[in-house]
Protein backbone atom coordinates (compact mmCIF):
# COMPACT_ATOMS: atom_id res chain seq x y z
CA UNK A 1 0.00 0.00 0.00
CA UNK A 2 1.24 3.24 -0.96
CA UNK A 3 -1.69 5.93 0.13
CA UNK A 4 -0.23 8.74 1.72
CA UNK A 5 -2.32 10.12 4.79
CA UNK A 6 -1.82 13.96 5.16
CA UNK A 7 -3.26 15.18 7.96
CA UNK A 8 -1.93 17.67 10.44
CA UNK A 9 -0.84 14.90 13.22
CA UNK A 10 0.08 11.92 11.09
CA UNK A 11 2.20 11.91 8.09
CA UNK A 12 3.05 8.66 6.42
CA UNK A 13 6.91 8.37 5.61
CA UNK A 14 7.38 4.88 4.68
CA UNK A 15 6.75 5.62 1.13
CA UNK A 16 9.84 7.89 1.02
CA UNK A 17 12.43 5.98 2.78
CA UNK A 18 14.08 7.29 5.75
CA UNK A 19 14.69 11.07 6.26
CA UNK A 20 16.56 12.72 8.64
CA UNK A 21 15.68 14.83 11.28
CA UNK A 22 12.81 14.61 14.12
CA UNK A 23 10.85 11.54 13.09
CA UNK A 24 7.20 12.55 11.93
CA UNK A 25 6.28 9.88 10.22
CA UNK A 26 4.21 8.00 13.17
CA UNK A 27 0.76 8.30 13.73
CA UNK A 28 0.09 9.91 17.17
CA UNK A 29 -1.50 6.02 18.29
CA UNK A 30 1.90 5.12 17.20
CA UNK A 31 3.71 6.99 19.14
CA UNK A 32 1.68 6.84 22.26
CA UNK A 33 2.24 2.89 22.61
CA UNK A 34 6.11 3.66 22.54
CA UNK A 35 5.60 5.90 24.66
CA UNK A 36 3.50 3.64 26.70
CA UNK A 37 6.22 0.82 26.23
CA UNK A 38 9.08 3.28 27.64
CA UNK A 39 6.97 4.62 30.60
CA UNK A 40 6.27 0.42 31.27
CA UNK A 41 10.02 0.48 31.87
CA UNK A 42 10.64 3.60 33.61
CA UNK A 43 8.13 2.80 36.03
CA UNK A 44 9.63 -0.88 36.91
CA UNK A 45 12.71 0.10 37.22
CA UNK A 46 13.36 3.37 38.73
CA UNK A 47 10.07 3.58 40.83
CA UNK A 48 7.40 6.24 40.43
CA UNK A 49 8.40 9.03 42.06
CA UNK A 50 12.19 8.51 40.36
CA UNK A 51 10.10 8.66 36.90
CA UNK A 52 9.50 12.31 35.47
CA UNK A 53 8.41 12.92 32.20
CA UNK A 54 11.62 13.87 31.12
CA UNK A 55 13.14 10.45 31.55
CA UNK A 56 10.22 8.79 29.65
CA UNK A 57 10.35 11.14 26.70
CA UNK A 58 14.00 10.33 26.30
CA UNK A 59 13.56 6.59 26.64
CA UNK A 60 10.86 7.04 23.98
CA UNK A 61 12.77 8.93 21.85
CA UNK A 62 10.31 11.70 21.66
CA UNK A 63 10.70 15.02 22.49
CA UNK A 64 9.36 16.19 25.85
CA UNK A 65 6.72 18.54 24.01
CA UNK A 66 5.25 16.01 22.17
CA UNK A 67 5.15 13.56 24.93
CA UNK A 68 3.19 16.75 27.07
CA UNK A 69 0.77 17.24 23.88
CA UNK A 70 -0.25 13.43 24.06
CA UNK A 71 -0.45 13.17 27.81
CA UNK A 72 -0.40 16.16 30.34
CA UNK A 73 1.22 14.72 33.18
CA UNK A 74 2.89 11.83 35.12
CA UNK A 75 -0.42 10.84 36.87
CA UNK A 76 -2.33 10.46 33.55
CA UNK A 77 0.78 8.71 32.08
CA UNK A 78 0.53 5.95 34.60
CA UNK A 79 -2.92 5.48 34.48
CA UNK A 80 -3.02 5.57 30.36
CA UNK A 81 -0.34 3.09 30.19
CA UNK A 82 -1.98 0.75 32.87
CA UNK A 83 -5.53 0.97 30.65
CA UNK A 84 -3.94 0.61 27.33
CA UNK A 85 -2.25 -2.86 28.21
CA UNK A 86 -5.55 -3.85 30.13
CA UNK A 87 -7.12 -3.20 26.84
CA UNK A 88 -4.95 -5.08 24.50
CA UNK A 89 -5.75 -8.30 26.97
CA UNK A 90 -9.26 -7.34 26.95
CA UNK A 91 -9.66 -7.20 23.58
CA UNK A 92 -8.01 -10.52 23.12
CA UNK A 93 -10.10 -12.03 25.73
CA UNK A 94 -12.76 -10.81 23.94
CA UNK A 95 -12.24 -11.68 19.96
CA UNK A 96 -11.66 -15.32 21.06
CA UNK A 97 -15.03 -15.77 23.32
CA UNK A 98 -17.18 -17.07 21.18
CA UNK A 99 -14.72 -19.12 18.97
CA UNK A 100 -15.15 -22.78 19.53
CA UNK A 101 -17.51 -25.00 21.50
CA UNK A 102 -14.74 -27.04 23.35
CA UNK A 103 -14.98 -25.24 26.65
CA UNK A 104 -12.06 -26.82 27.97
CA UNK A 105 -10.03 -25.17 24.80
CA UNK A 106 -11.70 -22.04 25.40
CA UNK A 107 -10.93 -21.55 29.17
CA UNK A 108 -7.19 -22.36 28.79
CA UNK A 109 -6.82 -19.90 25.58
CA UNK A 110 -8.48 -17.56 28.00
CA UNK A 111 -6.36 -18.24 30.98
CA UNK A 112 -3.42 -18.45 29.28
CA UNK A 113 -3.98 -14.92 28.33
CA UNK A 114 -4.51 -13.58 31.81
CA UNK A 115 -1.33 -15.57 32.82
CA UNK A 116 0.93 -13.65 30.42
CA UNK A 117 -0.40 -10.69 31.45
CA UNK A 118 -0.43 -11.03 35.03
CA UNK A 119 3.07 -13.23 35.21
CA UNK A 120 4.78 -10.88 33.06
CA UNK A 121 7.84 -9.50 34.23
CA UNK A 122 7.29 -6.11 33.62
CA UNK A 123 3.45 -6.35 35.31
CA UNK A 124 5.28 -7.92 38.51
CA UNK A 125 8.17 -4.96 39.01
CA UNK A 126 5.22 -2.75 38.83
CA UNK A 127 3.40 -3.96 41.36
CA UNK A 128 6.48 -4.19 43.64
CA UNK A 129 6.80 -0.53 42.41
CA UNK A 130 3.26 0.52 43.45
CA UNK A 131 3.01 -1.50 47.01
CA UNK A 132 6.73 0.34 47.77
CA UNK A 133 5.96 3.85 47.20
CA UNK A 134 2.10 3.32 48.05
CA UNK A 135 2.83 5.09 51.31
CA UNK A 136 3.66 8.65 49.38
CA UNK A 137 1.68 7.62 46.42
CA UNK A 138 -1.78 6.20 47.47
CA UNK A 139 -3.20 7.05 44.24
CA UNK A 140 -1.08 5.05 42.36
CA UNK A 141 -2.16 1.63 43.82
CA UNK A 142 -5.52 2.88 43.80
CA UNK A 143 -5.15 3.58 39.81
CA UNK A 144 -3.24 0.19 39.53
CA UNK A 145 -6.61 -1.48 41.25
CA UNK A 146 -9.31 -0.09 39.56
CA UNK A 147 -7.13 -0.08 36.09
CA UNK A 148 -5.53 -3.32 36.06
CA UNK A 149 -6.63 -5.57 38.60
CA UNK A 150 -10.66 -4.94 38.49
CA UNK A 151 -11.01 -5.06 34.67
CA UNK A 152 -8.56 -8.05 34.80
CA UNK A 153 -10.79 -9.84 36.77
CA UNK A 154 -14.22 -8.68 35.20
CA UNK A 155 -13.02 -9.61 31.39
CA UNK A 156 -12.51 -13.00 32.55
CA UNK A 157 -15.99 -12.82 34.44
CA UNK A 158 -17.64 -11.39 31.31
CA UNK A 159 -15.85 -14.10 29.23
CA UNK A 160 -17.18 -16.93 31.69
CA UNK A 161 -20.49 -15.37 31.37
CA UNK A 162 -20.55 -15.52 27.55
CA UNK A 163 -20.06 -19.16 28.14
CA UNK A 164 -22.90 -19.44 29.94
CA UNK A 165 -24.66 -18.01 27.59
CA UNK A 166 -23.42 -20.25 24.73
CA UNK A 167 -24.88 -22.99 27.10
CA UNK A 168 -20.65 -24.54 27.10
CA UNK A 169 -21.04 -23.86 31.47
CA UNK A 170 -23.85 -23.53 34.28
CA UNK A 171 -22.50 -20.46 36.65
CA UNK A 172 -24.22 -18.99 39.64
CA UNK A 173 -21.15 -16.20 40.30
CA UNK A 174 -19.23 -15.26 37.10
CA UNK A 175 -17.23 -12.37 39.01
CA UNK A 176 -16.06 -14.77 42.40
CA UNK A 177 -15.13 -17.37 39.83
CA UNK A 178 -13.33 -15.14 38.10
CA UNK A 179 -11.44 -14.27 41.24
CA UNK A 180 -10.97 -17.59 42.21
CA UNK A 181 -9.67 -18.51 38.85
CA UNK A 182 -7.21 -16.17 38.68
CA UNK A 183 -6.22 -16.50 41.88
CA UNK A 184 -5.55 -20.53 41.28
CA UNK A 185 -3.63 -19.34 37.89
CA UNK A 186 -1.45 -16.68 39.68
CA UNK A 187 -1.31 -16.58 43.43
CA UNK A 188 1.90 -19.34 43.91
CA UNK A 189 3.84 -17.93 40.55
CA UNK A 190 3.21 -14.33 41.41
CA UNK A 191 4.70 -14.73 45.24
CA UNK A 192 7.28 -16.55 43.55
CA UNK A 193 8.61 -13.87 41.92
CA UNK A 194 7.33 -10.33 43.89
CA UNK A 195 9.54 -12.25 46.58
CA UNK A 196 12.43 -12.99 44.46
CA UNK A 197 11.94 -16.86 45.30
CA UNK A 198 11.78 -17.84 40.93
CA UNK A 199 11.70 -16.33 37.75
CA UNK A 200 8.50 -15.70 36.47
CA UNK A 201 6.97 -19.63 34.39
CA UNK A 202 8.25 -20.75 31.01
CA UNK A 203 5.49 -20.75 28.47
CA UNK A 204 5.48 -24.70 29.28
CA UNK A 205 5.12 -23.87 32.91
CA UNK A 206 2.24 -21.88 32.76
CA UNK A 207 0.57 -23.76 29.91
CA UNK A 208 0.49 -27.08 32.29
CA UNK A 209 -0.45 -24.97 35.04
CA UNK A 210 -3.72 -23.13 32.60
CA UNK A 211 -4.84 -26.77 32.02
CA UNK A 212 -4.33 -28.08 35.50
CA UNK A 213 -6.59 -24.99 36.55
CA UNK A 214 -8.91 -25.35 33.29
CA UNK A 215 -9.65 -28.86 34.66
CA UNK A 216 -10.22 -28.37 37.72
CA UNK A 217 -12.33 -25.87 37.83
CA UNK A 218 -14.90 -27.12 35.24
CA UNK A 219 -15.26 -30.21 36.81
CA UNK A 220 -16.18 -28.18 39.92
CA UNK A 221 -18.59 -26.29 37.61
CA UNK A 222 -19.90 -29.77 36.46
CA UNK A 223 -19.07 -29.48 32.88
CA UNK A 224 -16.43 -31.68 32.47
CA UNK A 225 -19.07 -34.36 30.76
CA UNK A 226 -18.79 -32.44 27.67
CA UNK A 227 -15.07 -33.42 26.54
CA UNK A 228 -12.91 -36.39 26.92
CA UNK A 229 -10.95 -36.92 30.24
CA UNK A 230 -7.16 -36.49 29.92
CA UNK A 231 -5.06 -39.45 30.73
CA UNK B 1 -1.39 -26.36 91.33
CA UNK B 2 0.62 -25.07 93.93
CA UNK B 3 4.24 -26.04 92.82
CA UNK B 4 6.94 -23.88 92.90
CA UNK B 5 9.98 -24.06 89.98
CA UNK B 6 13.18 -22.32 90.63
CA UNK B 7 15.21 -22.74 87.46
CA UNK B 8 17.43 -19.57 86.75
CA UNK B 9 15.52 -18.93 84.36
CA UNK B 10 11.78 -19.09 85.19
CA UNK B 11 10.16 -18.15 88.44
CA UNK B 12 6.79 -18.70 89.15
CA UNK B 13 5.46 -15.94 90.98
CA UNK B 14 1.54 -16.81 90.50
CA UNK B 15 1.21 -18.34 94.27
CA UNK B 16 2.84 -15.39 96.06
CA UNK B 17 0.93 -12.65 93.93
CA UNK B 18 2.08 -9.14 92.83
CA UNK B 19 5.71 -8.26 93.60
CA UNK B 20 7.04 -4.73 92.71
CA UNK B 21 9.95 -4.75 90.71
CA UNK B 22 11.20 -6.00 87.29
CA UNK B 23 8.92 -9.00 86.44
CA UNK B 24 10.66 -12.59 86.11
CA UNK B 25 7.42 -14.39 86.96
CA UNK B 26 7.62 -15.41 83.39
CA UNK B 27 9.07 -18.66 81.39
CA UNK B 28 11.30 -17.67 78.26
CA UNK B 29 8.70 -19.17 76.27
CA UNK B 30 5.91 -16.83 77.60
CA UNK B 31 8.54 -14.02 77.17
CA UNK B 32 9.48 -15.39 73.19
CA UNK B 33 5.86 -15.25 72.96
CA UNK B 34 5.26 -11.73 74.11
CA UNK B 35 8.37 -10.50 72.22
CA UNK B 36 6.78 -11.61 68.59
CA UNK B 37 3.98 -9.88 69.45
CA UNK B 38 5.49 -6.89 70.00
CA UNK B 39 8.08 -7.44 66.98
CA UNK B 40 5.15 -7.98 64.99
CA UNK B 41 3.53 -4.68 65.60
CA UNK B 42 6.59 -2.74 65.28
CA UNK B 43 7.78 -4.50 61.86
CA UNK B 44 4.82 -3.87 60.57
CA UNK B 45 4.14 -0.61 61.62
CA UNK B 46 7.77 0.91 61.13
CA UNK B 47 8.91 -1.02 58.93
CA UNK B 48 11.98 -3.34 58.68
CA UNK B 49 14.64 -0.74 58.46
CA UNK B 50 13.50 1.60 61.30
CA UNK B 51 12.64 -1.07 63.78
CA UNK B 52 15.97 -2.11 66.08
CA UNK B 53 16.24 -4.48 68.77
CA UNK B 54 15.20 -1.09 71.17
CA UNK B 55 11.99 -0.08 70.15
CA UNK B 56 11.15 -4.30 70.30
CA UNK B 57 12.09 -4.48 73.74
CA UNK B 58 10.48 -1.29 74.92
CA UNK B 59 7.01 -2.38 73.13
CA UNK B 60 7.31 -5.48 74.72
CA UNK B 61 8.14 -4.52 78.03
CA UNK B 62 11.23 -6.45 78.52
CA UNK B 63 14.85 -5.20 78.90
CA UNK B 64 17.42 -5.10 76.14
CA UNK B 65 19.12 -7.25 78.50
CA UNK B 66 16.47 -10.20 78.17
CA UNK B 67 15.76 -9.62 74.56
CA UNK B 68 19.65 -9.78 73.81
CA UNK B 69 19.74 -13.47 76.21
CA UNK B 70 16.79 -15.09 74.14
CA UNK B 71 17.32 -13.70 70.59
CA UNK B 72 20.87 -12.36 68.87
CA UNK B 73 19.62 -10.05 66.58
CA UNK B 74 17.07 -7.91 64.37
CA UNK B 75 17.37 -10.98 61.05
CA UNK B 76 16.90 -13.51 63.87
CA UNK B 77 13.79 -11.41 65.69
CA UNK B 78 12.32 -11.18 62.26
CA UNK B 79 12.39 -15.16 61.45
CA UNK B 80 11.83 -16.07 64.80
CA UNK B 81 8.73 -14.06 64.81
CA UNK B 82 6.94 -15.39 61.24
CA UNK B 83 8.41 -19.11 62.34
CA UNK B 84 6.23 -18.69 65.66
CA UNK B 85 3.57 -17.55 63.91
CA UNK B 86 3.74 -20.38 61.50
CA UNK B 87 4.31 -23.24 63.48
CA UNK B 88 0.94 -21.87 65.52
CA UNK B 89 -1.06 -22.08 62.55
CA UNK B 90 0.63 -25.49 60.88
CA UNK B 91 -0.48 -27.36 64.20
CA UNK B 92 -3.57 -26.30 64.71
CA UNK B 93 -4.07 -27.62 60.95
CA UNK B 94 -2.73 -30.90 61.92
CA UNK B 95 -4.07 -31.20 64.90
CA UNK B 96 -7.68 -31.48 63.45
CA UNK B 97 -6.36 -33.67 59.99
CA UNK B 98 -7.96 -36.97 61.40
CA UNK B 99 -11.22 -35.46 62.89
CA UNK B 100 -14.19 -36.07 61.15
CA UNK B 101 -15.49 -38.10 58.01
CA UNK B 102 -16.63 -35.08 56.57
CA UNK B 103 -14.20 -34.16 53.97
CA UNK B 104 -16.59 -30.60 53.05
CA UNK B 105 -16.04 -29.41 56.89
CA UNK B 106 -12.88 -30.94 56.91
CA UNK B 107 -11.51 -28.54 54.29
CA UNK B 108 -13.77 -25.41 55.34
CA UNK B 109 -11.72 -25.93 58.59
CA UNK B 110 -8.77 -26.19 57.00
CA UNK B 111 -9.32 -23.40 54.66
CA UNK B 112 -10.50 -20.79 57.25
CA UNK B 113 -7.37 -20.92 59.53
CA UNK B 114 -5.05 -20.40 56.18
CA UNK B 115 -7.43 -17.46 55.35
CA UNK B 116 -7.02 -16.26 59.10
CA UNK B 117 -3.37 -16.24 58.82
CA UNK B 118 -3.00 -15.06 55.18
CA UNK B 119 -5.48 -12.64 55.33
CA UNK B 120 -4.79 -11.24 59.41
CA UNK B 121 -3.88 -7.41 58.80
CA UNK B 122 -0.90 -7.48 60.54
CA UNK B 123 0.34 -10.27 58.18
CA UNK B 124 -0.32 -8.36 54.91
CA UNK B 125 0.82 -5.35 56.38
CA UNK B 126 4.11 -7.13 56.86
CA UNK B 127 4.20 -8.27 53.51
CA UNK B 128 3.80 -4.65 52.21
CA UNK B 129 6.76 -3.68 54.68
CA UNK B 130 8.77 -6.53 52.87
CA UNK B 131 8.02 -5.58 49.61
CA UNK B 132 8.33 -2.20 50.33
CA UNK B 133 12.41 -3.13 51.85
CA UNK B 134 13.19 -6.09 49.66
CA UNK B 135 15.63 -4.25 47.54
CA UNK B 136 17.58 -2.79 50.72
CA UNK B 137 16.97 -6.33 52.47
CA UNK B 138 16.71 -9.48 49.89
CA UNK B 139 17.07 -11.82 52.97
CA UNK B 140 13.91 -10.53 54.54
CA UNK B 141 11.58 -11.33 51.21
CA UNK B 142 13.85 -14.56 50.80
CA UNK B 143 13.31 -15.62 54.67
CA UNK B 144 9.43 -14.12 54.26
CA UNK B 145 9.11 -16.57 51.32
CA UNK B 146 11.05 -19.87 52.96
CA UNK B 147 9.49 -19.76 56.21
CA UNK B 148 6.16 -18.26 55.65
CA UNK B 149 4.64 -18.58 52.36
CA UNK B 150 5.91 -22.58 51.65
CA UNK B 151 5.32 -23.85 55.18
CA UNK B 152 1.68 -22.53 55.19
CA UNK B 153 1.51 -24.42 51.30
CA UNK B 154 3.04 -27.26 52.84
CA UNK B 155 0.97 -27.56 55.31
CA UNK B 156 -2.08 -27.42 53.44
CA UNK B 157 -0.50 -29.97 51.18
CA UNK B 158 0.22 -32.41 54.26
CA UNK B 159 -3.85 -32.17 55.48
CA UNK B 160 -4.85 -32.94 51.79
CA UNK B 161 -2.43 -35.72 51.56
CA UNK B 162 -3.62 -37.05 54.69
CA UNK B 163 -7.35 -36.67 53.46
CA UNK B 164 -6.18 -38.87 50.39
CA UNK B 165 -4.87 -41.66 53.02
CA UNK B 166 -7.67 -41.62 54.83
CA UNK B 167 -9.61 -42.19 51.39
CA UNK B 168 -11.37 -39.52 51.48
CA UNK B 169 -10.23 -37.57 48.49
CA UNK B 170 -8.39 -38.83 45.22
CA UNK B 171 -5.54 -36.22 44.37
CA UNK B 172 -2.55 -36.62 42.30
CA UNK B 173 -0.64 -33.57 43.21
CA UNK B 174 -0.86 -32.46 46.41
CA UNK B 175 1.20 -29.39 46.63
CA UNK B 176 -0.22 -28.13 43.40
CA UNK B 177 -3.65 -28.57 44.66
CA UNK B 178 -2.83 -26.54 47.70
CA UNK B 179 -1.24 -23.64 45.79
CA UNK B 180 -4.33 -23.47 44.11
CA UNK B 181 -7.02 -23.93 46.90
CA UNK B 182 -4.92 -20.97 48.51
CA UNK B 183 -4.92 -18.59 45.26
CA UNK B 184 -8.70 -19.43 44.50
CA UNK B 185 -8.84 -18.07 48.79
CA UNK B 186 -6.36 -15.44 48.96
CA UNK B 187 -5.40 -13.92 46.23
CA UNK B 188 -8.57 -11.08 45.53
CA UNK B 189 -8.66 -10.60 49.16
CA UNK B 190 -5.45 -9.83 49.82
CA UNK B 191 -5.08 -7.74 46.54
CA UNK B 192 -7.94 -5.49 47.40
CA UNK B 193 -6.39 -5.03 50.57
CA UNK B 194 -2.38 -4.81 50.08
CA UNK B 195 -3.53 -1.98 47.51
CA UNK B 196 -5.31 0.06 49.94
CA UNK B 197 -8.91 -0.38 47.85
CA UNK B 198 -10.71 -2.61 51.01
CA UNK B 199 -10.37 -3.57 54.45
CA UNK B 200 -9.89 -7.56 55.07
CA UNK B 201 -12.95 -9.61 54.70
CA UNK B 202 -14.88 -10.35 57.82
CA UNK B 203 -15.27 -13.48 59.56
CA UNK B 204 -18.79 -13.94 57.36
CA UNK B 205 -17.22 -12.92 54.15
CA UNK B 206 -13.78 -15.56 54.74
CA UNK B 207 -16.57 -18.38 55.91
CA UNK B 208 -18.79 -17.93 52.37
CA UNK B 209 -15.30 -17.84 50.64
CA UNK B 210 -14.00 -20.53 52.24
CA UNK B 211 -17.29 -22.49 51.37
CA UNK B 212 -17.59 -21.94 47.54
CA UNK B 213 -13.79 -22.91 47.66
CA UNK B 214 -14.34 -25.86 49.24
CA UNK B 215 -17.42 -26.49 47.32
CA UNK B 216 -15.64 -25.64 44.01
CA UNK B 217 -12.21 -27.80 44.88
CA UNK B 218 -14.06 -30.80 45.68
CA UNK B 219 -16.29 -31.11 43.22
CA UNK B 220 -13.17 -30.56 40.65
CA UNK B 221 -11.45 -33.24 42.49
CA UNK B 222 -14.44 -35.53 42.09
CA UNK B 223 -15.20 -35.83 46.14
CA UNK B 224 -18.33 -33.75 45.93
CA UNK B 225 -20.79 -37.35 45.75
CA UNK B 226 -20.23 -38.14 49.83
CA UNK B 227 -22.00 -35.04 50.78
CA UNK B 228 -25.59 -33.88 50.04
CA UNK B 229 -25.11 -30.70 47.34
CA UNK B 230 -26.19 -27.42 48.91
CA UNK B 231 -29.43 -25.66 48.14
Amino acid sequence: MTTTRNTSQTEDASCEGRRRGRPRARSDEETRTIIYEAARREFAARGYAATNMESVARAAGVSTKTLYRLIPNKAALFEAMITERIDRFASVVRLRACEGRDIETGLRNALLVCGELILAPDVISLQRVILSESDKFPDIAETFFRKAITPTQETLASWLRTQAKRGLLVIDDPDGAAGMLLGMLALQPQRAVLFGHAPPPTREELERRVAACARLFLRGCGASTRHPEAP
